[in-house]
């Protein structure tokens, strides 16, 4: 297992709701790939969202994403953390 | 007080003591501009490094970021988590 943040752009006028709920989706299949999403963060101003991640795979964390309906447009491995 | 993700690129061949290091340098000030880091994550090969911190601002989060020696390259901040 390996920690990844991922990144989705243009996801501007994202609200509180709509990001609890693609969390939600996320996290309702993400065992299939054995991975878990731990925290994602957004700005619906700039429409920057970050997803933090302990996956097998960069490609585990997209097939999740893509499967709810949120491609990531980045996935960066982050094996050093504090 | 707000959320602010921060990324520093070009950090590439950063070690676990190296973050962990500037991390410490910036808790040891971060009261003085009323900023938390909360966590940083790194990654050596691509030289991403991304900072959580809570802070009244993002010039607040520069501040210490530039004190310490290692100026952020986007400040953006996060109001919506889960």
């Amino acid at each position: 297992m390996a920690r990844f943040m991922d990144v989705h752009r243009g996801m501007q006028g994202i609200t509180a709701d709509q990001l609890m709920e693609a969390h939600k989706a996320d996290l309702a299949i993400e065992n299939e790939e054995g991975v878990h999403f731990e925290h994602a963060w957004a700005d619906p101003e700039s429409g920057l969202v970050y997803c933090l991640s302990e996956a097998p795979s960069p490609e585990a964390v997209q097939r999740i994403h893509e499967r709810t309906g949120h491609r990531a447009d980045e996935i960066h491995p982050m094996p050093l953390s504090v």
